[in-house]
């Protein structure tokens, strides 16, 4: 076992011989080890890397760790049925649609905070169990005796005594089938482990402005007649769309891909080159699956894996050949021509399809990989290859994706699903946040029109405003019946929808630079954009497990309502003076009340002395948009914000820097700004 | 890769050095190679035994076996979400509440047949996948390259598309952390290949006749009054039972237990020999978890593993220390007073309930097995153990297990769970047949009276017929209502319930030398006494999928109804002549057609020139009960049928015996029986 402090306030220990493909190996990132030294407070080592066990088995590798029955534990990545992980066994596996809380996530990482002051990563592209407290060893509750013990309803009791017991408990962690793994400690409370694991990975991704924007993906069965018909009538009815989406009828053949345009595209250059004049930016369907019709199909397959995936090569993007076909082919094709993003879907495996749409986990990869590492590794591997294909072009993209993994931090890609409802869409937003990942609570299949209001209002406070369209031809705010949507028929109030969406929307686009700084703290200080309570408030016993309300940037607090829950919920606003976003109303912390919220409304909260920048809102973000900015103002004390100026679409800033526009409020209550940099000026402010 | 052919139509393939421990090596039963040599018709060695192919990597073996699109799979134990395994991938691993259809089963089974004239058992307790002809090899689908097909529904078409494909397909055995494996190939149709399976597994159990009669698990809150009164309470209203069972409230403590009376039971062995005296059986609700008040706690301590259940010891039943103390115990406390047999609760693991309900998979256990063979294995520990204390008293018993495994054919135990609705439960006895598994579709939580008579009639056609009332006082043909027969209120129709309750549990009685014969196949030739169409069927197309219906015994056909079904189903009768079990009424098979019948009927075909002993129905079992048998007879043809005698409760029968009673009817449609040998007459046959 060898320790080494890697970087301020983290430490690696080696137990015996890692693997050779692992999620730190196969990361093309740089540790921001400045940032880390930069950050606040002081670090001390983990206590628990003193009782830290390990075993060697036929199984594998075994690590132990002790674990108090007061821990609470977050992480594990995506999880849409559960937060707070103490007192449960997590299987960190990919998986397309995990039917119960088993740990099991199409976005899985092996990687977990807990309040004891620590967070852990496993480094391993291996199906890894984490007991997070479920046993205890034996004899420790040797001195338990009672019997005897009358029960009123005597099976539940019995069943159900011992989620009461206080026996110490162990986290206990199985590496199957490797002879040695890196273990990657990072010190602090919730909030400062995230941040250290984020900047460990390289620090947050920074998303195009545009990527902010409203993002909308069209009707599965569109051809390029009805895109350029939608395009035009957004701009019409002035509802700001900044991306539009293709889903996989833009393929000539879609299960697996040709990535080419199907015969519904006639002219596909002609409508990428006009729908970015209007201000569009296209985002294409597809999956890794390399049907035999597709251009570079016998090229690539020298390095794919042994199995088909729907007739399909699945390529080994660990090799360098088949990322440099695979992303050639999409920089020539697709992004030299205005292509700005990519949807990648199909990347999760599903053990719990008929069929098993995937390849087995005892696949063979050129690279040497296998099955079971190709699986956790392939949304990540994608990701990269994009992200640098992209780079060469000095393009940002904002993408989906819907697997991705450890240390996935620095890409500027969201994951995205169906199969939830529209309470774990908000809890898939907090629980990301712990793992360094970004999640899209998209609208989609609304029951109503006040269904669809309460998921509109969840994406306006998300990190990808996304409609996800593809069963209906018309937007939901004409009609949100499928059927009736397919027939053309539209809602008698779709007006009244129409006006209300088109008031969120721009809100959305109000919130814009306020966001982007927000961006640009989980760039360089790894804080998450979206955070639970429990990062903030880490001392508040009451925020440890909420799960429906969650922090956006800096300062707000947002607590969405689902069509379940009628007009009005619970709400624990943490200690402190708080201000309502949309009336100003003061309200005082450190409690839990019910509160109302017509369908037209959410509850946001706004934290004492907060100045917060609303841009005008524009149609769509532009090269050369200049934001008119005003300031909200939230208390009466000393106050600051700062907006971050570049050029919002290239990586110019990694040389150039961006310049920095501080607004300032003085204790009596004095607003000034100051603009710091030399680049061309993004904002305009009105004091 | 050593082959040998360790019994006629048995191949072993022995690839790398296997492990120590695996259900072959830990079986204490011998293969029974003269009953293999007898078995009809031609044996070939399975074709696919010559493309076998296998890879060593570090998550362990790989296996390749070709598979045809054709083929239909059987197998993996106790399957209640699906009985055709063909194009799935299934996870052998023990869950004790599978929620989706994974191959996760109580009972998970490295054995399945196929219709490609062979069946294959794993030898390991490891958690194996089995992909069932899910994918195929890279270059397979090279030749398509068909692109831009118009779909109607974009969408749904092209997903599906792919499970039409023809493409030749791969079986894939993914054996995690082993150096090397025993396969073991069996010969023949899916009837001769089971049989083989339960022959190389030492034949069926033959359970003692009084297991074969009603079961009736008492209410969890009862005291021994409350027993007491219930067990009077069945006999002066004449519904025949033979077996009482008593559920956690009779332990002191049972989360874990402590295997001794609780309070509720003052004078226990008052009541034992009070109830044997009124011709009931006992049988006692237990788990194997440890709790520190148990007598033998400090002793087996040393035999346990490292990890505790519930704050009770985990025994390791593979080393003779805890399964001397375990077993001793069980004998001296329970054996010898007259408890005839037990069920084993939780024993079966669970991943998907929070707190995760067992030890871990890397527990270290004594004789060296960890956790994961442990959880494969402990079910399968416990029936060997307890089979042999009973046998050391020379008792035979009949008892329930909630986990089983690999070779289980010889062993007394029916598996039994919750979580299941009627129809999966019918499916449970369907598919448990493939892999010398047994299953109670046990009554309980019924929805209305018309549900408890469905569910009924489900159990008078089972391997063991089990109401289970644990949560209600008073029987369900008082009150099927939780509430009210917890508050003692009765169902007003109560009266003809019981009546129809009493002529469903005669029934059963009525069949018992039917039913044992049916066993005594079992045991001698491995025939499954419930067995799926496809057994008996194996050319007839129709048969393959149906797996709500089955054979019960040599000739009779159930198709019982659930109460969703209403009045009605749909039936397949195979080709022949069958006789209407209740009315005679002859129908013409190879067909399939929608059959009536009333709620206090059940669909029951009897194949053309059947004799069936119907004995006249007694309260219960008794040492020295001699049923009153008369033919029923169906069809004129020439006929055959064998009962057999012995104390249907002891071990004499290995030494000594059975007469066997042969009731013959010539082609001109005389009747005659003949005795073979001189044991005690338990038949009076009127002819």
């Amino acid at each position: 076992m060898i320790r080494e402090e890697v970087a301020k306030g983290i430490w690696k220990i080696r137990i015996g011989e890692p693997e050779t493909h692992t999620p730190v190996s196969l990361h093309p990132f740089q540790i921001k080890k400045n940032e880390l030294e930069l950050l606040e407070g002081e670090v001390k080592s983990p206590e628990v890397l003193n009782e830290l066990e390990w075993k060697e088995s036929a199984r594998g590798i075994t690590v132990t760790l002790p674990m108090d029955s007061t821990e609470d534990i977050y992480g594990f990545g995506l999880q849409l049925k559960n937060m707070n992980h103490a007192g449960r066994k997590r299987f960190v596996k990919v998986n397309s649609d995990p039917p119960v809380d088993t740990g099991e996530s199409h976005a899985p990482v092996p990687f977990y905070v807990s309040t004891a002051g620590y967070g852990l990563l496993a480094d391993s592209f291996r199906y890894l169990s984490f007991y997070m407290g479920t046993v205890s060893e034996k004899g420790v509750s040797e001195h338990k005796k009672e019997v005897n013990v009358p029960h009123e309803e005597f099976s539940e009791s019995a069943l159900y005594a011992l989620k009461r017991a206080k026996e110490k408990r162990k986290i206990i962690i199985e590496i199957p089938g490797v002879k040695g793994i890196d273990l990657y400690f990072f010190a602090g409370d919730v909030k400062k482990a995230v941040q250290r694991y984020n900047l460990f990975s390289g620090g947050g991704c920074l998303p195009p402005m545009w990527g902010l924007g409203m993002w909308y993906r069209t009707y599965g069965g569109s051809d390029q007649k009805k895109v350029m018909e939608l395009a035009e009538q957004f701009r019409k009815e002035r509802m700001p769309v900044d991306v539009l989406g293709l889903e996989p009828g833009w393929q000539s053949h879609s299960y697996s891909c040709t990535y080419e345009w199907s015969y519904l595209f006639k002219n596909p250059q002609e409508m990428i080159d006009s729908l970015n004049r209007e201000g569009y930016k296209l985002n294409l369907w597809e999956h890794v699956f390399v049907y035999p019709a597709a251009p570079f199909y016998e090229e690539v397959k020298k390095y794919s894996g042994n199995y088909e995936v729907w007739n399909g090569l699945v390529p080994d993007f660990a090799t360098t050949g088949a990322s440099e076909i695979f992303g050639d082919y999409h920089k020539v094709k697709f992004i030299e021509n205005g292509i700005m993003g990519f949807k990648l879907d199909e990347c999760d495996n599903s053990d719990y399809n008929a069929s098993n749409w995937s390849f087995p986990d005892s696949t063979s990869f050129p690279s040497g990989m296998d099955g079971e590492q190709m699986h956790m590794a392939i949304g990540m591997l994608y990701q990269n290859l994009m992200y640098k294909t992209f780079k060469e072009k000095n393009t940002r993209t904002y993408s989906q994706v819907r697997s991705s993994g450890a240390l996935a931090a620095p890409l500027p890609f969201v994951l995205y699903s169906d199969l939830y409802n529209h309470k774990q869409f908000i809890r898939g937003m907090v629980t990301s946040g712990f793992s360094g990942l970004l999640w899209a609570p998209e609208v989609r299949n609304c029951m109503d029109g006040n269904d669809l209001l309460r998921r509109l209002q969840t994406i306006v406070f998300s990190e990808q405003a996304l409609f996800n369209s593809w069963r209906i031809p018309s937007p939901p705010w004409k009609q949100v019946d499928i059927e009736k949507n397919l027939a053309g028929e539209w809602m008698e109030d779709a007006p009244y929808y129409t006006d209300i969406c088109r008031k969120f929307f721009e809100l959305r686009m109000q919130l814009l630079p306020y966001l982007y700084s927000a961006f640009v703290e989980y760039h360089r200080k790894g804080i998450p954009p979206i955070r639970a309570l429990v990062m903030d408030y880490p001392k508040e016993e009451e925020a440890r497990n909420i799960d429906d309300e969650y922090l956006f940037g800096s300062s707000m607090l947002v607590c969405p309502l689902t069509a379940e829950d009628g007009t009005s919920r619970r709400i624990y606003l943490p200690a402190g003076t708080w201000h309502d976003f949309f009336t100003g109303e003061v309200l005082e912390g450190g409690r839990i009340f019910e509160a109302e919220a017509d369908y037209d409304k959410i509850p946001v909260y706004v934290k004492d002395n907060t100045l917060l920048p609303l841009a005008a809102p524009v149609q769509s973000v532009e090269r050369d948009t200049v934001f008119q900015i005003k300031i909200a103002e939230y208390g009466k004390g000393a106050a600051e914000f700062t907006l971050y100026e570049e050029d919002y679409e290239s990586f110019a800033y990694e040389t150039e820097g961006m310049n920095e526009v501080v607004i300032q409020r003085t204790q009596d209550g004095k607003l000034t700004f100051s603009r710091k940099g030399t680049g061309t000026e993004r904002y305009h402010i009105k004091l």
